[in-house]
C-alpha cells in the first residue's frame, strides 16, 4: 500500500523571505516564527490523518528542483510562493510537471497591498487559494490540500 | 453580555445564483444543495463556538440591504457574493459602512475562468479570501472568521 | 409528449427601460409599444409552431430569478438585456446556469453607440446576435431561436 | 397652468447605503441624517420657489423605476446616484429616456478615492457635477437645477 | 420606374475563404454549399419581393470594386465580409461611399472566438449586424434588408 | 485679528482663455464677461461675509506666483485652471504647497468633453469641485468654500 | 543624362476608394475628379520641372507591385495611400524596399477622423506628409517631393 | 473694405526653441535662421497676394496671448506649435476661442521622433498639417492658407 | 498510393516584396535572389525525399486563393507570410480551413524590428516557426515540416 | 584659455514653487532655503573647482529661455525640473539644443510619490539623475556633473 | 590554431524544469530524454564540424554564471530559455555581456500558450529564434547556429 | 558602543553580470573592474567615517540571503541590483523586512535604455537613488547613504 500512504504525505514549501518570520518585529508579525507554524501543521496534519514535510528556500530554481522531487514522495503541495507568486513562470511550470494537487496560500491579503501583488502565476495551476488569515492561511489551506487527497 | 453573544453570531450571504445549486447538473455540482451546505455551516459552528444565519438573494440591491441590517445583530459576515464579486461597488461599499469583519468565499477557483472574473470589488474590504474548494471554501472561510472573531 | 411540447415554448425577456418603448418621443421611437412588439412575436411565433410569454424587468435580480424560472417551463430565451447587456454577470450566470438556447437582441446598433457598448457580456454564450433592426430586431432572434428549437 | 407648477417640482434620489448617514460613526459623517438633509433641502426649496420630493433605494432596477415614474411629476432630478455612479448603465439609460434636467451631486470628492471611482456613467448626461461639499453637495445642486429650472 | 425596380436589387458580398463551404469538413459546416445559400437567399427574395445577386471574392481590393459597382446596380448590400470584417479599412470605406444600406452578417458567434475578432470594422457604418446562426444568418439578414429597402 | 479677517478672504483665479468670455460669440457664450462674474462673486461674497478677489492669467508660470502670493493674504482659493486642469502638475503643487483650502470650478461640464479633458490634476488636492453650470459654478463654488472658511 | 532625367520622374499613387472622387455627392466633395487631380498635377510639374504619372489602385497587392515597379523608371513617390495608410504593412515594406524619397498626402485632415486612422504606417518611412487640404495636398505634396528632388 | 483686407492676414507663430536656429549645429540644421524663414515667407505671402507677421515665443502663455490677440488683426494663422504640439491644451483652447483657420506645421518629420511626439493637441482642430519638410513646411503651409482664405 | 504521393509534396509560399530579393541592394541582402532559395530548397527536398513547388504574390487575398488550392495537391505548407503575418486574418482562416501542417519562416529576425512586427496571425496556427536565419530560415522549416509529414 | 575657463562655470536651475524652500513648513522641509542650498553649492564648486551660477523660475516658457541662454556661457547644467520634470517638452527639447551636459536632481524620491510622477520627460536627455536625498540631492549632483565636466 | 577550434564548440544550456523530459507522461511528451537529445545533438554536431557541450540549470542565476564562464570556451550558445524565456533580465544581460552569437528554441510552440508567454527577453538579443517542433527544434537550431559560426 | 559602530557599517550588494567589469571590452567598459571599484569605496568610506563591505552574486535567492544577514551587521545598503531591479519582488520584499535604510545605484542610465527597464522594483523601497554616472554612481551613493546614517 505504498502507494496510498505516499499519497497521504503533504510537501509544505515556504518561498523567499519566510525565514524571517517571527524573529523580528514581533509587534507587527507576532513572536510565531516558521518552525512555529511548521509544528502546528504537524500538530493538525496528525489530527487529519496525513503527514507534512516543510522545506523553505529564498532561491526560485531550489524550489523548482525542490517541486521536482516532490513527484515521487508526496501526494500533494501547500505552497505560500511568497514573492515569487508574482515572478516565477519557473515555479508554475514545476508545479504543472509534477502534476501533483496543489494549494496556494498567503499570510496576508495580497489584494490589499501593491498592484503587482494581484497577479499570480501560481493561482489558476492550484486546486484553490487562501489569503488574509496569518499563519492560520496555512492551516486552512492544509485541511483543503487533505480533504482534496482523502477523496481523490 | 449581549454584545458578546452578538460577537458570536455570523451572516452567511449567498449571493446570485447559488439557489440553484444542486437541483440540476449533479454530475458536475454534486448533489449537495444550498441548504446542504447550510447545514454543515451549522454543524461547524456548533463545533466553533458561533451562530450563523444564512441568506441568498439574485439582486444587489437585496444583498446591500441585507449587509446594512446585519449591522446589530451579527459579529462577522461570510459572503460569497458570486457574479456580484466583479460588479458591484454598491456591496463593496455596504460592507465597508456596517464595518464587520468580512471573509469572502468561492466555490469554483476564479482564477481560472474569464478574464472579468480576476477583479474583485470585495476581497480588498475583506480579511482574506478562500476560493476554489467547492463548498469547503465556505467551511475554511467560517473557521477563518469564526478565529478572527473569537480573537478580536 | 409534454416534454416536446415544453421545448416549443419561447421566453422573451425585455431589459430595464424597455417598457417606456412607444409611450414617449413617438417621432423617435415610433408609436410601437411593448406591448405592439410582443403581439407581433405572438403572431410570428403562431406562424412559426411555437409559443411566447414575455416578461419586462428594470431589476438585475429580477432577470436573474425570472431566467431561473425559465429552465423547466420553456425551451429558449429571446432577450433583449438593454443596459444590464454591459454590465452584468450575474445575467450571463443564470443564462449558463440554465442552459437553455439563448438569442440576443438590441433595438439600435450597439456598434454605433458609446464606446462601453461595445462589450457585451451575454453574447458568448449565447446562440447569436441580432442588432440593430429595431422591433424587427426580436422578429429575426424569434425565427433564429425557433429554427434552432425546432432542429434541435 | 399646471405644465408650470409641474416643471416646479425636483426629484431627489438618494442611492444604495446613504440610508445609512447620521446613524452611524456620527465622528467621522456627522450625525446628520438623510432625513436633515431632506428637510435642510425643503427649506432651501422653498426659498427658491421649488418643491422637492426625496426617495432612497438601494437597488439599481427600483432606481431605474423612480426614475421612470418621474416624467410626468417632476421637472428635474437632483441625483446622488452613490456606488451605481461607477458600474449602472441602466440608470444612465432611464435619465437619458424621460429627457428631464438632471444634477448629479457626491458627498465625497470622487477624485480622492479608488481608481474605479473616477469613472461616473452619469456625468455627460447630467446637466453638471457637484462633489465633495458632503450635505452641501445637495444644496449647492438643488441651487444649480432651480436656476436651470426657472431659466428654462 | 427603373429607380424603384433598382431599389428591389440587393448585391449579397461573401468575404475571403467563403467559397471552401460545404466542400470540406462536412461533420463540421454541413454539405451546405455557398451555392446552396445563394439559392436559398433566391427563394427567399422572391418571396420578400426582391432580387439578390450573389459576389465572392477572396481579394481586399476586388471587394472594393465590387462594392463600388453596386451603386448604380443594387438598393442594399447583404455582407460576410468574413476575415475582413477585422482588418479592412478600404471596405468601410466603400460601403461609405456608395452610400447604401448595408446589413452585416456571420455564420459563426464571433464574439466566441478570438480576441481580434471582437472588432468589427464595418459593422457601425451597417443598419445592423446578424451574428452566429449559420446560414440563417444570410436569411435574417435578406430579411431585414429587404424590410429596410422596403420602408425607404 | 487680524489672522481672522485674513481668513475671511478669498483668492479667484480664473485660467487661461477665460478673459475672451462675454466679448465674442454671444449667442454662444452670453454676453456676460469676465468683469460681470467677478461683480456677480463680489455682491454674492458681500452676502456671504467674504471678500474676494480675482485674478487671470494665460501663463501657468504666473498662475503658480499668484497662488504662491495667495499664502498669507487669502484664506482660500477659487481656482478655474481651464485648460491647465489637464496639464500641469506646477499648479497643483503650488496648491499643495500653500495649503489653502481650494475649490475647483468649470463653466462647462468637462465631462462632455474630449477624452484628455477628463484627466484632472487639481480636483484631488481640491475640497471638491463643480462643474458645467457655466458662470454659476464660481457662484456655488464660492458658496462651498466659504462654508469651509467659516466652518474651518 | 539618363539618371539625372529619371530623377526627374515622380510617380503618383492614389489608394483605394480615390477613383470615385468627384463622381457623386458633389455638394460634398467637389465636382473634382481624380481626373481633374492629376492635370492640375501634371500643369504643376512642368512648372515644377518634374513628369508626373498617375495610378490608381483598390488593391493592396497591386500598389505593392505599382511601387516595386516604381524603382527603375521615377525618382520619387507621391503616395495617398488612403484606407491602407492604417492597414498596409506590406505597402511600407514595399517604400522601404525600392528605398525613394516619399511623400505621403491625405484629401481630407486624418486627425478629425476615427481614432484608428490616427495609426499611420507610412508617415515614418515618408520624407514627411501633408493632410487635410483637399486636392491642394497633393499639389502641395508634389511641390516638397520636387523640391526634395531638385536638391538631392 | 477694411474687413476684407483683415482676411489678407497672417499671423505667423513660432513656438518654443526655434528662436535658436540657424545659429547653431549649421551642419545639422543649416544655415537658415528664424529670419530667413520669415523673409522667404513674406516674399512667398507677396507672390500670393497675402500679408505675414511673425512672432516667436518660448512660452505657452504668451502663445496663448499672441492667439487671442490675432482675432481682430488677421484672417487666418500659421502656427509651428513646437514642444507645446504635444502638451498645450491652453495653446487648443486659444486657437478654439478666435475661430481662426488654422494651418500646422512642423520642421521635422514628428512621426519618426519619440512616442510622445505623435500626440498632437492642435492637429484636430487646424484645418491641416504638414510635416517633415524642413523650412519648406512653412511655405507649403503659408500656401494652404492662403489658398483657404482667398476661398472662403 | 496517390494519397501517400501527396503527403509528400510541399507547397513553399513567398509573401510581399519577396519578389525582390537579391536583384536590389547586394551588400545588404546578398546576390541571393528567390530563385536561388528555391533552388536550394528543391536540392534540399530531393535529400528530404519530398517535392517542393514554390509560389510568390504580392496580394494577400491572391495567397489565400494560393492556399485554397494547396489542399488537394499538397501535403503541407512553408510560408514566410512576410508583411501579411501582422495584418492578415483572411490568411489564417485559409490556413486554418485547408488544415494543412504549417511552418512558419522568416528571414530577418522579427523580434529586433518594429512593435508592431511582434504580433503574428499565422504562428499560433502553424506547427512552429523559424525566425531570423536569412535564406537558411527557409532550409530549417523545410527540415521541420519534411519530418513532420513523414512522421504523421 | 577662455574656453577652458567657459567650462568650468554650470548653471544651477531650479523649477516651479523651489523659491518656497524653507520658508514654511519648517518641521517637514527643514528651514533650509533655496539660498542656503545655493551657498552650500557654492561651497562644494569651489571645493570642485568650478564656478555656479543659480536661477529660479516658475514659468516653463522662462527655464526654457534660461536654459538657451546658457550655451555659451556654461559648461554644464544641474536642475531640479521639478513638476515640469514630467510635462515639459519644450525644456526637454531647450536641454537637446544647447547640448551641455545635464544632471537631474530631485529633492524627494520621485519613485514613491503619484504615478504621474515616474514619467520624466529630461531623464533620458540628461547624463544622470540622483533623487530623494533632500538638498544633499544638488550636491551629488554638482560632483557627478563635475566629474563630467574635468574628464571631458 | 587554438581561436578557430575554440569558435567551433557550441555550449547548449537547457533551462528549468528540462531536467524533466521524457521521464513522465511518455505518452505526451515522448520517452526521449535530455540526454537522448543531447546525444542526438552531439552526433549531428559531428556532421556538423563542431563540438556541443550542454548543461542544464533550474536557477536563473546559476544560468547567468554558465553563460559567462562561455566566453573563453565556447564559440556560440544554443539556449532553451524556458521559463526564463518570459522573466529574466539577467540572462539577456548575460548573453549581451559575452557577446557569443545566440539561438534560442523551444521544444513547444510559445504562440499557442499562456498570454505571458508571447513574451521573449531573449530574442531580441538571440541571431534568430526556432520554436515549436519538439526535440527538432534543437536539432534546426545547432543548423543554423554552426552556419553562424562557420561564416563567420 | 557596538550598536553604534554597527550603525557605521554598510554592506555593498552588486548584482548579476556585474563580476564581468572591466575584464571585457576594455574600450566600453572602461578598465576598471569591480574589485576597482570596492577599493575606490574604502578609501571613500574611510574618508567619511563609515566601513564598507562588498558581496556579489549572480542568484537573485542568494542575494535575498545576503540582505536578510545584513539585518544585525550593517548600518546601511547600497545596492546596485542589476538585471534584477526590474523583475525581483523577492529582493524588494528582502529589503523591507530588514528594514534598514537602501541607496539604489546604477552605472548607466536605466531611462536611455529599453522600456522594460523604466520599472524599478527596488526605488521606492529605498531612500533614493543615483543611476547614469558610471562607477561613480556608487560613490554618490555612498556619500549618500552614510550622510543619512550619520545623520539618523
Amino acid at each position: 500500500m505504498s502507494s496510498n500512504s505516499k499519497k497521504m504525505s503533504v510537501l509544505v514549501i515556504h518561498g523567499p523571505n519566510l525565514n524571517l518570520l517571527g524573529t523580528r518585529e514581533p509587534e507587527t508579525y507576532g513572536t510565531e516564527t516558521l518552525a512555529d507554524i511548521d509544528a502546528r501543521l504537524s500538530k493538525l496534519a496528525a489530527e487529519l490523518g496525513v503527514d507534512v514535510t516543510a522545506e523553505q528556500s529564498n532561491g526560485e530554481g531550489e524550489i523548482v528542483s525542490i517541486i521536482q522531487g516532490a513527484r515521487d514522495k508526496y501526494a500533494g503541495v501547500l505552497i505560500n510562493p511568497a514573492a515569487y507568486t508574482h515572478t516565477s513562470v519557473a515555479i508554475r511550470d514545476a508545479l504543472l510537471a509534477v502534476g501533483l494537487p496543489v494549494v496556494e496560500v498567503h499570510l496576508s491579503n495580497i489584494h490589499k497591498r501593491e498592484e503587482f501583488r494581484k497577479r499570480s502565476l501560481v493561482s489558476d495551476v492550484a486546486v484553490g487559494q487562501v489569503t488574509g488569515f496569518g499563519s492560520m492561511s496555512y492551516e486552512l489551506g492544509l485541511r483543503a490540500l487533505a480533504a482534496e487527497l482523502l477523496r481523490g
